[in-house]
């Protein structure tokens, strides 16, 4: 069982939702719509994406992270580091 | 007509990716994938997302504001406070 | 004479402030203060950063850009390459 | 003692770099140099801050976060919640 188990039809939705968001830009597309507004329908779609990569990311280091860091020793430090490098690639993306 | 007219197609078939992706995203997580690959999927889906918004961005400005500013005046100035803020809108999301 | 000309005064005004900020973390870092505290002075130096390049970006697209759109042709569209370019970097970094 | 408390003197250098960085682009506006070369520096300083705070993030979870998730509770829960809200703050500036 993973950390986000509990609130899994939570994300779900929230992905469907981006999905719609996505598929709402093509639409905006294909009409022809105003090249400032699909950007402005792009940075929300972001922020709604980097919403759900924080939630994850919160579930994950509350359980996945902190057993293992109850048991320490490699597995703890490689929990870490593995959390470390996923926040590096989201705040570099 | 606007700026990105002559690549309709191209930036249609890139958001269809991009909504492969967020369906790819919602099955990891009905399938009870590992956190981190997750994750690791969302940093792709959002930089899939920004080079879509960077190229929307410079077919605007090589023609919509590249024709404003060739004419001057006001509508030259809101053309580049326009930009300017969408700019802002994506760096800061 | 470049956009930022006018507002030359403000932007090295806005920069003295970053870099107090930058050697106040070094303050923070050797008064051995709590890392939580430190990150937040570190988004908001980003934050600080960020607005000062968004600022001389607008400037430049109102000044340089825009002679240069004017003018039309190779020199214009190369303008607006180099523009993009800088825009992605910031949206990228 | 802080996670970082080891490594503090690579911290205080890397934030000397970074000072210099800024007193750089203080240079740069006041010698009018070319905008475009500006950002490029600013989108330097950027990820060179974002680095500096990536690194200081990894050593607090691998010190106080997995201290206080060893021992559980809610204390444990406050540090979570709290590395959690850091790291959104991160990835949204």
């Amino acid at each position: 069982m993973h950390g986000y188990a509990d609130n899994k039809q939570d994300h779900v939705r929230r992905l469907r939702r981006i999905e719609g968001q996505i598929r709402g830009l093509q639409r905006m597309v294909e009409e022809d719509k105003y090249c400032i507004d699909i950007l402005t329908q792009v940075s929300a779609s972001n922020r709604a994406l980097q919403s759900f990569a924080l939630s994850l990311l919160e579930e994950h280091m509350a359980h996945c992270v902190a057993e293992a860091t109850a048991k320490g020793g490699a597995e703890a430090e490689a929990k870490i580091k593995e959390a470390s490098d996923a926040i590096a690639r989201l705040v570099r993306s």
